[in-house]
């Protein structure tokens, strides 16, 4: 297939919560017209696609995105355009969950945060998803808190009792963070622990990178390779970072290394369906709809520039030993200019060449500002 | 002066903050029994004091310890053992500080934030505090997003406005922080920062070094080393941390730096009053009493060990080259178990020989419990 | 058992290249009286053994360690009071492992270095070592300079070659690194990386944590917990670091690190003859045979203070969720001062209670700077 | 001036020890036709000027590049097309130096020391070089091992020594390094320690930043944009990296920064002859010339894109607080492919337009191994 039928293919999920406000722990600052309850957030979720035309899906976050009738949600979402994709559970703004969720000493709050990611299944089987995404912010803060081991074998056994209750066609994403808000271990810290897990859990648990939640200096890109070797990958979360998890826009930190990453995703047979793009951000300062319009774009550029590589010259180089010669041809790739081919691209699917001009001159954003008023907003923890 | 007398005059100053609620973004737990007000903030920092003896003193931090008389307040503190300590100004949680505050790119939104911090040294007046302390989450989140140059001109001419308001014993800290929440560049990001702004502006302006606040991998007992070589050390803010700006509860990451830190206070003439001893933590899941006593500890215990140092043994080996020798002589000092000598000092200042253990028998907890029941808990951003 | 018994069969292997040149990329300082054959490093090696009791056992790198007739060199080893341990390879200083060693691109290298891997095995024969140490410095320095899956590729078909070679009683321990040699990507840069590879192949295949070898922030003592639970943990290379992989003295970084760690080997099973504890230090400006004295007591030491942790307080504490209260137990085991216990435990051994100043007074290095005079010091790569 | 004129004036610096072997403390791959004078280094050195037409000038290494007669040398420099640039002093490769050169304890040793630097400004004097560059190994690797203070006053002296014999037009350079060789503390680790030396010593003293001397998350283009705004911004010495100090081709690791980096220099003013830009690299496994040719022009693309940047709509956009605009003109200036327009330019020049695929085809590389057989090759410490 050609390069340009390949981006057209490409599927980008924006995220429910990123709509919505968020902040950092100093202060969130709300933002004009921000959606009030799900069905807002999913059409201005359909806004993203409606100019970008790959963010087909928007993925739920529970109990953020908690309505009475899923099946209303989804034909609400049909109606403008997108659909449901992944739901992710939420174990961490409970009072009960202080100590931790699944990995919690007490029984009882285990029980209770098992029972919610259960809920999560249902709602999986009520709008149709197939994929849940798990993430825990289960950690300790001081060393001798809890017991790092024990709290593995907690997380084993939800996670086996989640895993069970999967129906057919339906997989979960085992996510994994360094730290935050744990301050000293957290449960699942890096892919290594995620992939033990999922690798005794069986075909339908797979790992989900999230681009922000590594250890300064760690090679993305190697562990995207690596997961893909082992049929491991189930998707990505992402977002850009200078220093922690820092949910800044996808590509605007270090547009090399997402490059690079679509470089063995692509390399490594991983983009297709069965490899889930997910954005996962959080648009503290800047407005929320163009924020996520301009990192799908983000990420059709290092696509683009990933599927131009030329492959075959690289590997004879590689063979050959040309250091300099190999990475010539990856850098000839990245950087190409490959605004103008996705601008083709847009006109060629019937979309503005640009999307974020064409989403400023709509209207949209005027309309939602005077019509979403009073309500609360909603926001994390909202 | 023998250990015994130096340590019985050791000052750490605790912060009014951190008996409110605290927590990461994605939740704050509300504990039992957490003041409402700044005055029963002072009540609970009086009980520290009560049973440490070394903590006479309390930050306040403008707004959220506003009141209509500082007098009073002042009075309420004496009244409980305590007096209030530095001032800490706030301009990061004001709905027009979303793009900063002395260096945002418009003119009235400095003019709003500089008339802030003249206002916190009109409360050093009242309060009769002599020390105001600056910390900017001033900075930006995207290149681009504002000019790094034009911010450091914006910032030296606030800067400026406020220490000439100075009065006469009157100073100024200037804080540094890498980041957070600002996530691409932080308008005071390291130590050479602030230095370079107080060594323009004169001997009332000095730098704070928060624990927290640095690249992983820096070598804060440098800074303070170098700092106090050119007389620009005002004092820290105690905490510790494993990854970014954790705020645990300080030496419980990492017990040697803490001491390393104290060895070169001590050795570089910086442990006296010109020397603020602050700490500024967030106990999330902890405690906030017991942390906060937990923490004078922690301090007091890495000063007992570096005064224990022999600093004269310590110089021969070193002028000599003997590397196993030197290193020798300071791990000798850092392995000392000193919480017997910290015992008889205290016992010898009419203290519970076991801070900890007399506070939890005092039945304060229980008390505060049962009376802070209604009202809105005190917290970040309260 | 009791903590003194326990302490007593303590086994901490030193390497014979600890006792040889070393130096940063800048400078190799040579010293005094370093050996300049392997016997002379087994001699000095027994040195460590006798003043300490605890360090039976050598550790020999191939080609450094090269001899003629390894049963007469492990005799040798017996006539000094000490054995032979892991056999250590070394795919990394022959020119033609430039680009890598078991992943170069030409298969022929990758034939030689798997060739040098199995003659290590046969000297695992002729000395009775049990254990081989895999470290490969293969990596890549530019993006796009080799292919980072078929390097996986051809990893995992050396390691099949070397885990079949393997016989009874034989095992390999895999090391991880981050980076160094390789500045872009290592083939094995993380503990996940091993594991997955020992597990694919099966018991005599584990995991080796080098304390120096992991990303800033890494926890290393949750790995420690996890691989002993997945009973993938074969042992540690010990050392401590700042900043990079600086091969320090171990336990001179962050004695409260080495604690913690001690605290999981313990707790986890690991404390005994499957779990190998081997120093790998570079004394690059202090002497070799002090170094390697204080390192084997610093391990001690923290060895110590993890045995007297009170763990059932601990667990206590932890199962009611009182987050100050079992981190002061854990403190308070760490805070105790376990020098005085060792010297009895020495002295009950029949040695000096103090092994630097008895190994000072002993003459042996005057003896060994008179006599090793001439010849071509030991030092990496030679 | 327009963009081809500003690019056409570009100067950047190549050192002379790129031309020779280096390697990582665990080997040195030698390379086929390596120099091994530098007589030679010099006219591998205009081989590329000769290419890429902006490299006039060649860093000196005192003592590596010693010879009996430097006008001699500097004429066979004028000899080649290039000129003799900094001299770069070297106090980290004697033995006398373990301990450290200014900053040793012994006396004598510090004599050496700055009787070396003061030797180099002679060469200085000798060659025309206006240029002093100072990089000190200097540090400790032991908490204890010797005094940071006392560290920082023999510095002090030393500098001031060596500053007070610059002649009219001369300057030097102090460099910062974080750690390596030092692995605890790094005498002058940061930019604010260089800074505070440089501007008690006067004018004649600058800044220069290495950009793989950072800690993990350093904001480098900070620095670079703050030292411009205090007029103590002397030169660059670029290269790149991922994990420590890599000294890989500039722009290979992140080009995104050093483009973000070059927005700062022109902006603040940098872009002329008062700034230095100067490479210092290590062509470990890339062949020494092209790796030389191929980071120029990784610095000419970085220039051009950052003199395209359209300053005027930026500072619209920053004004209106417009987070996304003004991110976006930036990140359209960086997204263009300038490699047609330095075609061009070096077309206009007279030159290839391909410089790698030139260099190749010229047959020097050929020459130089056939020519260069026997003789000790250049190298670190050769």
């Amino acid at each position: 297939m050609d390069t340009a039928s390949r981006l057209r293919e490409q599927h980008i999920e924006t995220p429910s919560w990123a709509y919505g406000n968020s902040g950092t722990r100093f202060k969130v600052f709300a933002q004009q017209g921000v959606p009030r309850d799900p069905y807002e957030k999913l059409a201005d979720a359909a806004q993203v696609h409606a100019f970008t035309g790959v963010a087909p899906t928007v993925a739920l976050h529970i109990p953020w995105d908690k309505v009475d009738d899923y099946a209303h949600l989804a034909a609400h979402a049909r109606d403008h355009g997108v659909a449901i994709g992944a739901i992710n559970s939420n174990v961490f703004q409970d009072d009960d969950y202080k100590l931790g969720s699944v990995t919690h000493p007490d029984k009882a709050v285990r029980r209770k945060a098992t029972d919610h990611l259960l809920e999560c299944v249902e709602i999986m089987d009520a709008t149709g998803s197939d994929t849940l995404k798990l993430w825990f912010s289960d950690g300790i803060n001081y060393p001798g808190q809890d017991d790092l081991r024990a709290r593995q074998d907690r997380l084993a056994e939800s996670l086996k009792e989640v895993y069970d209750r999967l129906g057919d066609g339906q997989r979960f994403l085992l996510e994994y963070k360094l730290f935050e808000p744990a301050f000293y271990a957290t449960d699942v810290p890096d892919w290594g622990t995620a992939y033990a897990h999922c690798l005794k859990l069986g075909p339908k648990a797979q790992v989900v990178v999230d681009t922000g939640h590594h250890a300064p200096g760690t090679n993305i890109e190697f562990i995207v390779a690596f997961l893909l070797r082992e049929g491991k990958l189930g998707g990505f979360d992402f977002n850009s970072r200078f220093y922690a998890d820092d949910d800044l826009m996808v590509g605007a930190a270090d547009p090399f290394q997402l490059f690079r990453i679509m470089v063995e995703v692509i390399g490594g047979g991983g983009y297709g369906p069965h490899v889930a793009f997910m954005l996962d951000q959080c648009h503290n300062i800047e407005p929320k709809i163009p924020g996520q319009i301009r990192s799908v774009m983000n990420v059709q550029e290092a696509t683009a520039k990933a599927l131009l590589l030329d492959r075959h010259a690289l590997a004879t180089a590689q063979s050959e030993g040309d250091v300099l010669g190999a990475n010539a041809v990856l850098m000839d790739a990245y950087n190409t200019d490959v605004r103008p081919m996705l601008a083709s691209l847009r006109e060629s699917m019937g979309l503005d060449p640009d999307p974020m001009g064409a989403y400023a001159r709509s209207g949209y954003f005027e309309k939602i500002c005077a019509d979403r008023v009073g309500g609360a907003q909603a926001g994390w923890g909202a």
